[in-house]
């Protein structure tokens, strides 16, 4: 009888778990840097909130509870809603703005791909209360130095950054009808070919599709805004002013004006942004943009709201790829080696001791001299303490394993 | 429309979550000094894994999730069966004796109660390998050690320790046939009055009764052994030699020897213990023991096994009992204040330099220098960085919001 882990899961031995806290302590450390505070919200919510915005779509991606008892529960596939739900029930008492940063795990139900699990951790930080670009420009430098600090450069990702406003200020102006579902259309660009996205976009006449394929291709913001409406030349005057601050911060060299860039989500406004490695060999690292309606819509007072999320399954095959992410354990300071069971209190007595400032192990096993320096060896104990006959005059020899080196020491001066 | 969280489920806001994070990096710290390695599992699991070893009672606990294509999947409410199934994966190749650590979430389909609750994190730890009483005094010290650490001392807290081997040989001696059943019965007994506990062991006869009730009140090791049988002898002999090297941990003020801690699930053999408030407040803190046969049963080669949890619920309630939880929320180091609109970017240039080293907010409401001053004080700002005219001569105004003093420093001099 054997047993597996569910596909689309995995399993996190220490070589992984290291790796992977080494990169979220770094994410952490970031986002303290910009103000943000830790939160978290339960695995599982109400379906009647996971769904209330996002369609009949994600419905399916869901990870459903069995009903039992009336209540209908899902696991999160995204904590934006849940943060907003967390919002809302303290937004009379909280000052704003709020800023909020999650390490947390998702889930979706969907066929497990090259990027993509049915179980990931996503880091990501909510701003509610304001409505200025100095707001989204924070987010979006945030997300920048999360990159850099990881070690990439702008020869390696780009930081693409359009405007929703600007975008249907565009359709709207060409007279487009279908706006969401352009949108959607509009979103999954980069991923297939002119002719597919062509095909997808037959419900519109061809003159408006050649239109489309013109703004996409649109190198400046004065250029796209030319072809809205003013609506647009409004979302095309913010997305200026938030790129004259991301310059004043030093991120110029990161970051494009990509009109292609519409995000597929039905609730973002104003700002919107995708992170893409310069290869073009993963999905999107990372995504975010102004949600300013939400809150109203989970029945908040009105609030404007901007964030990101990054997802670490792209993150990690993109970091691998450019030699940046390594599985990894670190050695224990100390192996205790009793020579043999007449040493084994005394043993424990040591590593007693030394545990007090150190990472100790000890023999668990009663094992021969031999194969306790094989066992501390394959866990990479930096130093191997040798308990026997030397304790009668108070001291212990101490063997060095990366040099060799052995000596004898007083116990009083172990620390 | 107000939506709300699922209950038995606890939303983290920053206050909450910090204080979390002080005490989960202590126990990971202490994880680490004993040389065990952080570990994750995925959330869900098949149902036949789940059920395997539990029985029925266990599947009515489980968040099941809606069949879809043949799987059948639940939320873990345990961590040791993962943790098996992970090490089985890896038997063959991993040396051993296997140390690992987790601080992971749970979930119980339960209704909340006081200590209970349906979502709830976990620290604990498997180490798998070794069948000496060192590995089950490594496990409990660590276990000591943890709530020493978060402040707790011998007047708080019992680590009641007993041996399922001694009782189980006691019971075989008084001739009870189902040991099962009467072990379970034996767990509740700190929960349920003597008569209840009478009334639970109905199914025998009342001389066998007499005989438990005698052996639950025995103080020492040496008086519970005498009666049981050989097998419990021999669990007696295991006990005092795990006993003798806890002292010699200096862990003797404690311990306790307590017949009646046999832990309900089947799954423990040998050592076996639970931790306690002196004061009878709470549930048991933490739990754990022996299971050699699991790794067997769940289709890996025999390996014996012992390990605990202690899930931070209880905890928490204990701890902020004794006033040793409290939620808080540590203040950013700077908080930038531009006098007005033309230093936006000057405050941001300056925002960016200072976050090289420190944490910092910034306006980004483009509020007036009272309302900025309110808002530092709301987020615990230590210093307010003032930014205006005094640019110009390449200063700025820092206010330490303690004091209250003010100076003018060169912002070349900032780090």
């Amino acid at each position: 009888m054997s047993y597996k882990a569910v596909k689309g899961t995995r399993d996190f031995y220490p070589e992984q778990m290291e790796a992977r806290r080494k990169v979220f302590d770094l994410l952490r450390e970031n986002a303290i840097k910009y103000g943000f505070k830790e939160v978290e919200s339960p695995a599982f919510e109400s379906i009647k909130l996971l769904t209330a915005k996002s369609g009949d779509e994600i419905k399916s991606q869901i990870f459903v509870m069995e009903k039992r008892s009336n209540e209908e529960i899902g696991l999160r596939f995204d904590i934006t809603v849940p943060l907003t739900r967390m919002f809302i029930e303290k937004q009379k008492e909280i000052p704003k703005p709020v800023k909020w940063f999650y390490i947390s795990r998702m889930w979706r139900y969907e066929a497990p791909q090259k990027g993509r699990l049915r179980e990931f951790y996503q880091f990501g930080v909510e701003l509610f209360g304001s409505n200025k670009v100095q707001a989204d420009a924070e987010v979006i430098a945030l997300a920048i130095d999360n990159l850099v600090s990881l070690g990439l450069t702008e020869k390696d990702f780009t930081m693409m950054i359009s405007n929703r406003d600007l975008i249907q200020g565009f359709l709207e102006n060409i007279g487009v009808k279908k706006v969401g579902e352009t949108l959607r259309v509009l979103d999954k660009r980069g991923k297939i070919t002119e002719e597919e996205f062509e095909k997808e976009l037959d419900f519109l006449p061809k003159d408006k599709i050649k239109k489309i394929n013109k703004f996409l291709k649109c190198e400046s913001v004065a250029e796209a805004a030319k072809q809205a409406n003013d609506k647009g030349k409004e979302g095309a005057k913010e997305l200026k002013q938030m790129l004259s601050i991301l310059k004043s911060m030093g991120k110029e060299k990161y970051i494009k004006f990509s009109p292609e860039i519409a995000r597929g989500l039905a609730y973002y406004t104003g700002t919107v942004f995708e992170c893409f490695d310069k290869k073009g060999k993963f999905r999107a690292i990372l995504g975010g943009g102004r949600y300013d309606k939400m809150v109203e819509q989970f029945g908040g007072q009105p609030c404007p709201a901007t964030g990101f999320a990054m997802g670490d399954v792209v993150l990690e095959l993109f970091l691998r790829d450019k030699k940046l992410w390594k599985d990894s354990s670190e050695g224990v300071d100390y192996y205790v080696a009793p020579v043999n069971a007449d040493y084994i209190e005394k043993a424990i007595e040591i590593a007693q001791l030394l545990r007090e400032k150190n990472s100790v192990d000890i023999d668990l096993m009663e094992r021969k001299l031999g194969k306790q320096f094989s066992y501390a060896d394959s866990i990479k104990a930096k130093k191997v303490v040798i308990i026997g006959d030397e304790t009668k005059k108070g001291n212990v020899k101490i063997k060095d394993m990366a040099s060799g080196k052995e000596e004898e020491v007083k116990i009083s001066k172990l620390k």
